[in-house]
Order: C-alpha cells, then sequence, then structure tokens
C-alpha cells in the first residue's frame, strides 16, 4: 500500500438528513465498507478471517468533516495504512467528491484482532500467519509492523 | 392482548431524509423496536429467546405509509396481535403522530422460530413450551393458536 | 423496461445483525438503491427531479424474505416496472445472490409524485413532459400508462 | 450543566451486527439522540432552533470503544458540556451499561451553528441570543463561552 487503495461509491438517498447533506454517521459506515473493500482486494477477506474464527472490531474512531456530501454525489475514499503492529492496526482515510476533487472529510480507525472463541486478542503473526504477511505488506511503508 | 400494547418513542434526527421527513425504511425498525418492546413487556424476552437457542426472523413485512413523520414527533405504535399457530406469527401496527392523533402509517409483519443450531424451524409447543403459552394468551383474541 | 434493470451491490458489513444475516430493514433501502439506479440509467435522475421541484416518495412497501444474505455477498436486485400512470408508479423487486443464483427475496414498492413547494400530488404528464415521457418507456409493457 | 445530562435508551436489535455487538457507527447516531435530548430539556430545542433558520451540522467525532453493547442492555449517555462561544460547540459523552455501571465507551463530538439560507456560519450571540443565553448556562462551568 505505498499508493492508497481508493474505494468508489455513490452517496445513497437514504443516507441523506434534513439538512439535505449526508448524516455524519455514515462517514464512518463508509470508512468500513472502504477497509473491506481494500483488504479484500490486498488478498485479506473480512468473510475468510471471521470464518477462520478471527474478529477484527473497531477500538476508535475519528472524523472531520470539511464540507458535506449529497445525495447522488460520487465519493472517493482513500485509505492510508497507518500502522499495524501484529496485535493493532490503524488507518486513515480521506473521503472525496469525485466530480469537483474536493477534500470532504479526514478521518481514521483503531482496530484489534479477538479470537471469535475466547474473546481474546490475538497476535496475529502466530494465530494466522498468512494474513499477518499480507497486512505487513500492506503496511510496509509505514512505521511499526512487528508484534 | 385484546386491547393493542403501544410503543411510544420520539422521532431522532437521523432517521430523516433529504424530503425533511421520516425515511421510509425506519418504520420497519420502529416496527421491530415496537414488536420487541411489546414481546419483552408481555413476558417473552428475545434476549432469553435467543440465548435458548431460538431465533425469530422476518418472513414478511408491509408498510402503507399514509402521513409523513418528522423529527421530534412523538410517535405511537400500536401492535395488534394478528396470528400465532406455534410455527409463525403475524402482528399488525397502526404508527400514529402522538400529538395530533393522525394515523401515519398502516404495517403488518410475519416471522418464524428456528432453532439457531440447525437453522431449521421449530414449533413452539414442544421445544418452548413456557414461551408458547405466554405467546397463545397474547394472541387469544385472534384467528389460529395451535401448533 | 421490456427485460428487467439489474443493480449489482455487496453486502455491508454494518447491513448485518446478530443473526449473522442482513438484517431485513437493509433490504427496503437497497430496494430505493436499486430502484434510483435504474431511474438514473434510464434517464430518469432523481437529483434532477428534486432540483425541478418534485420528490417521489414512497406510499408503500412490501417484501417477503424467502433465503437470508450473508454480509460480503454480491446481490443482484432486478427492477420490473409494474404500473405508471403519471400520478403513481409501482414496481416488483426480485432479490438473488449472484454466486448461487438463490432467490433472497421478492419484493414491490409504490410512490407518488409531489410538488415540493406545495407538497401536493403532480401529475407528471403536465409538471414534467419530458420524464413522463421516459417512464412511459420503461413502463411500456405494463398495465396503464396515461394520467 | 454542572452536573452531566444523562440520557437513557436500550440497545435496538438492529442496532447489532454478526459480532454480536453494537456496530461502532451506532454510537455515534447515540450521540445524536442524546445530545438532542439534553438541548431540548435545557431549553434549547434542535427542532425550533431549524424552524428559526439555524442548522447545527457535525464537524467533528471521535469515539473510543472500551467494551461492547449488547441487544437490549440499557445504555445510560452522560454528557458533559465542554466548550461553547457563540460559533462553536463541543460536547464530552460517556456511555456506559445501565445494570454493571462499566464505562462503554467515551467520545467527543464538535458542531458549528449556520444559516439555513445562506450556509454561512452564524454566531449566536446576534443571530439568537435567547438560545445563545441558555447554552452559556448550560456551559458555565466549561472554558470559553463569549463569541
Amino acid at each position: 500500500m505505498s499508493s492508497p487503495i481508493i474505494f468508489r461509491m455513490r452517496v445513497r438517498y437514504y443516507e441523506t438528513d434534513q439538512m439535505g447533506i449526508v448524516h455524519h454517521s455514515n462517514y464512518i459506515r463508509w470508512m468500513e465498507e472502504a477497509r473491506i473493500h481494500a483488504m479484500r482486494n490486498g488478498g485479506v477477506s473480512l468473510r475468510t478471517m471471521e470464518e477462520e474464527g478471527i474478529q477484527v472490531p473497531v477500538t476508535s474512531v475519528s472524523c472531520e468533516y470539511l464540507r458535506p456530501a449529497h445525495f447522488d454525489d460520487v465519493i472517493c475514499i482513500e485509505i492510508l495504512p497507518r500502522r499495524y503492529n501484529g496485535v493493532r492496526m490503524e488507518l486513515d482515510y480521506r473521503i472525496l467528491r469525485e466530480e469537483t476533487g474536493e477534500l470532504l472529510a479526514t478521518a481514521r480507525s483503531g482496530h484489534c484482532f479477538l479470537d471469535t472463541g475466547t474473546g481474546h486478542p490475538v497476535g496475529m503473526k502466530r494465530r494466522a500467519p498468512a494474513f499477518h504477511r499480507i497486512l505487513c505488506g500492506m503496511f510496509s511503508n509505514t512505521e511499526g509492523k512487528d508484534g
């Protein structure tokens, strides 16, 4: 992931609110959609991870809203891997309106890895070495990657 | 349930859309919230049922939208038990604006009962006799109740 | 629209519920997404209609749930125009899992056309003749089309 | 608001995801519900503000997820006013499970005030002095309050 992975989507009507703009909570959902897409494309399917007993819950989110998104806008979400150490993962996001190139929001999410059975954190290096290697590659130009 | 059970709630901002009214999909969610509330109050906790390995998925929904609901409106949802035969359950709903008494929508939902482990339908009379008796009581003034 | 218009999407994680399947309310949202897509592709942009002062609220929905959809499934939604008379519009939907071709749900939605300013119903033939002609074409193999 | 305002709600089924916990995006919606409730109770109705042509969009959110919330849990949300200067407003949130008193999440949101007509920021002191005075009172034990 030296260059950001981009996820593209069109704003759905049900995502608007009575201010006539996208409700702010939907950006948090878009981040998830974009993140899962980016991981799938990189070879780390969340579906498969869950089938193998690993969950990837969100431990933190933040979002700065700069300009409103509107119904029918095509939105581009850039995913920028920030940190992965085998136990925790952090990603940054830039959310843009495709037509104008305007930056609508910047965001960040944090994640850990849990064993579905025990509910306890797992170290990916031992628990899921194949996924661990792919994630290390995705985050190779970022700070930490061991664990 | 000879008299309808009433669930009361206030329209949330995030439920509006850019027409300035509640998005129609949220009525389907309100029906669920009202139904689970009514069942809990009647002694049939969905949480407990799920802990005992029974799921109650929705098999059908329909809703007629008569007047729009708005942000901050207090909404009353009347639950009218329609049919329960130990294998399937059907409920009717009347959704009203409390302040004016206007009828905003009428709706119906259908449900079955599944064993969480097998995913197969269960007959409540054998699988969960205590819940079955309560449900029979709730639906006592309606058509079918055996199964 | 002699042949159905197909909308394709992938189930998002946030659309699942604790039964491990897609929450039934999301099918109502998918129907909207598919309907708006089909109309846009046919030349009737909801965004443009709203900019010209016409709203297209939902007056009824119904959905029969046959099989559950799961996270990451690719879903195909077939839109089948059912009725359009210049004042009201009705569409049918078939929701399928792409990989297996299984029919997951069948559904229907009803709509009217309102003047944004007055909130009153409008006849499309006079109010928006260009859109009216396109809609007549879309619904040409169905029952009513005047109004 | 020297003591925090508390909003109480029960987790809805549709808010869960297939990890069997509340989807993280819903906390952002709960914050809105709690915030609007707290403001209404304090004498600042968002409905009235919007009717008077003032919108209160979200400019930033953040949330740290400490423990998962589950279906049917009763949730208490403490609203802690953080900053209000007549132009911007910031609130903190503590989200707890009522039964156990466990802290599930801490969060923050930032807001500005816009004129609905122009879309431009407004200073509340001139544009809506009555609301401004109430907000000053609510935030009286916090840092800034002029503007």
